[in-house]
């Protein structure tokens, strides 16, 4: 064996701290092993692991299986064949098979950064079929690594001072109205009652809408409106922007009065929204997008809806995760949308729990069965839908708003 | 009609140039004009198109439907049905009838940004399933927004001053060894004739094998071993890292002698990757590497091979893009790699051609039928494979290159 390892130098660096991914492979349980095996090396060595020599690089840097299980969707426990002839029959005809395998990793790998844990996640196998990250198990010291979201749920509620009720989003639009436009329907929105006003995600420095003119006015809009109602609306424009213009951005919208930022992950690279959420200088909240990131949950391969828009999105510090709502002009079903909702509170140490942001064709019309779906704990987006019912922008803030009190209030009473 | 337009404003700004994206959309004729219009409003407005009064939006900012024709996979041409009543009874019966469909943008609405422009072409329609974007036609002024490869194919064959063959290109692995131990395996690819050596994708900043000291003493290693050669090999060290490292890093690497760089865009953003590589205190050639990114080419919706790996890499600045070969441990099959060398000579105005960089799971005695599928314009990448062939890796890394001359010069004869 011609490879030289310095087992004593190595062995302390890696004996300790070890974290986990769930990740979900389809096949019956021979394939799925090999693959689970396969991924243990491709995600950390990438070689021949017969080359390595016994020692620190094979017990402590090949991810080690921890546990592998059947995997059942939800609703079809009952389905379990009656005895193992059924089972293999099932197996060999059923491409739908799959097994829960966990998978733990040396700490130290990740080198202390949020890139490489995603490279040990998900890099190489992202480029394999039948493979889903489904969770990802944080050790203490790694989550040690993430501030995670600066507000959460309880500190948004506190920003706005609502305290019980849904909270109500809406996005200035369409692209191609100027800057002025813009913040005349941001004054109305803020005037109807709506507590969160976002740039639509296509707006960032156009000729026709700038950002350092859009926001200024637009903020100056929703503090005027906040004068006239009291009440504590915020605006958010959206920072998503090359790298070298993300912190400046935020800068000058906190400048301006901003009380968020909007910004996708997928078009930024997640590191850079960790960065801009864990900025001192600027501390407001975040709201993630998920543009240019539905290949990573579409189809069985990927990452899993919980992973990406609850864990992933807390550990990159959103306040507030924006889904394709179940049901309206996208894909996703109720089971998605649950996921996420659990991915967004489930345990995960310090970091606190974000707001679920269903958008994506939410409309009036659909706020009980949405109340009864998600409870309270929730920011409904509607955007386009607001300005669909009639030509008073302000009064139809006013209804969307008065249907999510009344629908709380009849649910408190029950 | 409440949207209040300045059309006068608007309409100079919009009316210029126009760039295309051709989208391959699953379903029947009728379903996938659907999604076509559907797509036009979702990647511009987002908005009920209703609602919009006639003018500049309508007019520019709309996407538009340049063209649609019937896709057909290569070589299935002459599966035609005879007659229109059995391309409808294929169509409803067959899922996987697919439309090719052109639409166009207007140049303004990306604002002259990279984040921007990749939004508008596949931001939220990621989320829509049976949308696939296969081919970017970017105009003239879009173009000029990116700087390309600096290097491309000709520039790095004549920083390594080999002008023919394919180019040898190995990586140090396995994750867990030294520096030191590291660096004397790079000395060993460099004697035995490896054109480019890089660090393998997972090396950031671990303890066992720090970025400084590991590209210091790799730097040397190979810069020995090419004063004994008299070859020009070069060490590309890895500095796929959290965006405020990604610089400082490379200009580290430059510092210490290192001859191109490493970088994987799923992980760090594709735009930092252009900054990357358009950075002139840094200049050296950029190797993309595909982790975290292969979600979005496997299944059937996503981005295409030739656009992901050929054009999108090229306006990010790569000089070659790795990606994994058919027939190795990953899924893509030939028409796939065929298609990502397409993808990296395309005409695209100024923007060089790229090297197309197969590996995972390159061998030597598939060199024979790589090269008659590659041809000499590719950069063979083989990793793990060297060592398994005996004890002594430079020999095994001389033996790599005689059979690749000899493979080439046999077929120069032909």
């Amino acid at each position: 064996m011609y490879i030289e390892v310095d087992n004593e130098l190595l062995r302390p660096q890696l004996a300790g701290e070890r974290f986990s991914v769930v990740y979900r492979i389809a096949g019956t349980e021979t394939a799925a092993l090999a693959v689970a095996r396969d991924i243990c090396i491709e995600q950390t060595i990438e070689f021949p692991p017969e080359c390595v020599p016994e020692g620190a690089i094979r017990d402590f840097i090949f991810g080690r299986i921890e546990k592998m299980e059947r995997y059942r969707e939800s609703g079809k426990e009952n389905e379990e064949p009656e005895n193992y002839n059924k089972i293999i029959e099932q197996c060999l005809k059923d491409s739908s098979e799959s097994y829960l395998v966990e998978i733990s990793y040396a700490l130290e790998i990740c080198a202390a950064e949020f890139t490489q844990l995603l490279n040990v996640i998900f890099g190489n196998i992202s480029i394999k079929p039948g493979i889903r990250v489904e969770k990802i198990l944080l050790s203490p010291s790694l989550l040690g690594l993430f501030r995670g979201p600066r507000y959460g749920r309880a500190g948004l509620r506190q920003i706005l001072e609502v305290l019980q009720r849904p909270l109500l989003f809406s996005a200035l639009k369409p692209m191609g109205l100027s800057a002025r436009e813009l913040a005349r329907l941001a004054y109305q929105f803020a005037l109807g009652g709506i507590d969160i006003i976002k740039d639509d995600h296509g707006l960032s420095d156009q000729k026709f809408a700038p950002f350092a003119e859009r926001v200024k006015l637009c903020s100056e809009a929703v503090h005027r409106a906040n004068q006239e109602t009291g009440r504590k609306t915020i605006y958010v424009p959206n920072v998503t922007a090359p790298g070298r213009f993300i912190l400046s951005r935020a800068q000058l919208a906190k400048e301006y009065g901003a009380g968020g930022l909007l910004i996708a992950p997928g078009l930024v690279g997640l590191d850079n929204m960790k960065e801009l959420a864990e900025e001192d200088s600027i501390a407001l909240p975040i709201f993630s997008h998920p543009a240019f990131q539905g290949s990573y949950v579409l189809g069985d391969a990927g990452i899993s809806h919980y992973a990406l828009y609850g864990q992933l999105m807390r550990m990159a510090g959103a306040d507030a995760v924006i889904y394709p709502n179940f049901g309206g002009r996208f894909s996703f079903n109720q089971a998605e949308c649950r996921q996420i909702v659990e991915g967004t509170t489930a345990e995960m140490g310090h970091l606190k729990p974000i707001f679920p942001t269903p958008g994506g064709g939410i409309s009036i019309k659909a706020i009980p069965a949405l109340a009864e779906f998600y409870g309270s704990e929730v920011i409904f987006l509607m955007g386009g839908g607001l300005f669909t019912s009639g030509e008073d922008l302000a009064a139809n803030c006013r209804h969307f708003r008065e249907v999510v009190e009344k629908t709380f209030s009849s649910l408190d009473q029950i």
